[in-house]
């Protein structure tokens, strides 16, 4: 898979596959091994208080001497602290979700860090173009966990996402296998950001229940949920189940907020709850048939890219 | 665009592009200037009574000698009235959809008939395969009109059908551009059925103010509505407004087919009440900026198409 373009000179990779920043999961274990093998990893920081979010920093550091970068979520109250944590450990790149990166992007362009802006339609690519991101990553409704409110697909978001930024754009949702990446490509995309598929490797922190509800999945077993207060999609379970009927009765903003709880994510997706637990997964997981190691994951994603991409060759 | 595959020497045709049978939309004129063009026209009988599909079809086939094909939603009480006038007038291509194919296949068969049935996930392409069908329409949620419950998308479908089913595989949903057909080609598929994109044709029966709308449409200008009594993607305008309040209301079933009541898509699409018609479209609305003659869309699609493949020319 010889690529060379915007997207591997801007971040300094091989490859153009970025292994997206998940809560819970990415760490400096599976954020480094992506990297060492040649793609971007990021740290989810999103599951991480301040300090451990530098533990996991020099973690990574110690482990990679290839780019990588952190996931920051800026609804986060302390979304300033987790940047000023990546400023002083020296972090060149930063994925920014969940929020208007124009906040921060002064401080961060000071810094010279690359800032890449994860957006669910063309109006925010538009937003994040006019501050001043490097790139935005086009995320489809069917990526696994928050989702934004138009439900755009991967499919009909990334060409229009393209034909109205100029700055390169990273496709994402849904991708899980190397036919993606090629179809990501013909839309016009630079890049690819890949969650579920890296959420069930062996490097993964997630626990082992959870990846193997992954690998189990069938094409339509996730569901989108709580479209009043931050659309979800998560692999179907009890608790996905109950959302579903609350949903569909019309429950209120509180009564939702209620049944949510609180550390739902982490309850599924850390400590494997699968009853109880969120487990925030793509329409992906049905691609995704065992546990493999990064180093595989690769391996499997350059053979079927080549294979997709060896028909236009003719 | 020099493509020889399992579908165009299925359904006889030059280029593996399909329009997709529609109501208000594709009728005789419609179905044959895509003929003309070396695509497959269909159709559409669903806003048809069975005399008008009779009369649509001596036209039809009047004004080609290509290959064209007719679609047939099976939930309509008369689907096999409709069968039969398609068997009595020598209809060689039969798209099925909302509904199980199974009980109309040995009939069709028996005329040798194609019969190609409109799948939302993986069990439903198997089971269309299981009967006897010669191929599937693997169609994602971005498409307008109605769709499966599963609400998987075009990129996540299509590569899980290819794994699991034998005969070819249509990708359908979101399509409008010659990148989204190399993209459809990267997943497996062997064909493109496209709707949105020739229902703002010229040769269109639709109105003009529904063309008008869909020319005008942004990214998100589509929403998903009406899911306990089937799921349906519209354009947003009064009544899709509607439809969504009282959808996070959790209206119930007799209430929400009260507020759809009858001839919703006539009156928008055929009419053209933009405040209180249904105007079905797809996602890929945005990406349809004139309305173009049947000819100068395949123009387009082949320059976009080569376009894009020409990065895996290297």
């Amino acid at each position: 898979m010889e690529i060379r373009n915007e997207i591997t000179s801007l971040l300094e990779i091989k490859y153009p596959i970025i292994q997206g920043g998940m809560v819970w999961v990415s760490g400096w274990k599976l954020a480094s091994a992506v990297s060492n093998c040649g793609g971007l990893g990021l740290i989810g920081a999103g599951s991480m208080k301040p300090e451990l979010l530098k533990e996991h920093l020099l973690k990574c550091k110690k482990n990679t001497t290839n780019s990588f970068g952190v996931n920051i979520p800026l609804l986060r109250n302390d979304a300033s602290e987790l940047i000023n944590i990546c400023i002083a450990e020296e972090v060149k790149i930063i994925f920014t979700s969940a929020g208007h990166p124009g906040k921060f992007i002064d401080i961060l362009k000071k810094q010279n860090i690359k800032v890449i802006h994860v957006v669910p339609s063309v109006k925010y690519g538009l937003k994040a173009e006019s501050v001043g991101c490097d790139a935005v990553v086009g995320e489809g409704v069917e990526a696994g966990g928050h989702n934004g409110i138009d439900q755009l697909t991967t499919l009909s978001l990334i060409p229009q996402l393209v034909d109205e930024v100029k700055i390169p754009v990273i496709a994402a949702g849904g991708i899980a296998d190397g036919r993606q990446i090629a179809a990501s490509f013909s839309l016009g995309a630079k890049g690819v950001q890949i969650g579920t598929l890296f959420a069930a490797t062996v490097e993964s922190s997630a626990h082992d229940n959870y990846k193997k509800m992954i690998i189990n999945a069938k094409d339509n077993d996730t569901i989108l949920a709580f479209k009043k207060i931050g659309l979800v999609r998560m692999l179907k379970n009890n608790f996905a189940d109950r959302a579903l009927v609350a949903e569909t009765e019309g429950w209120n903003e509180s009564q939702l907020k209620e049944l949510l709880g609180s550390k739902r994510e982490m309850k599924g997706i850390f400590e494997g709850d699968i009853i109880e637990g969120e487990m925030e997964a793509g329409q992906s997981s049905g691609l995704v048939k065992e546990i493999l190691s990064v180093r595989n994951v690769f391996e499997k994603l350059f053979f079927e890219y080549k294979n997709s991409v060896s028909q236009f060759n003719k």
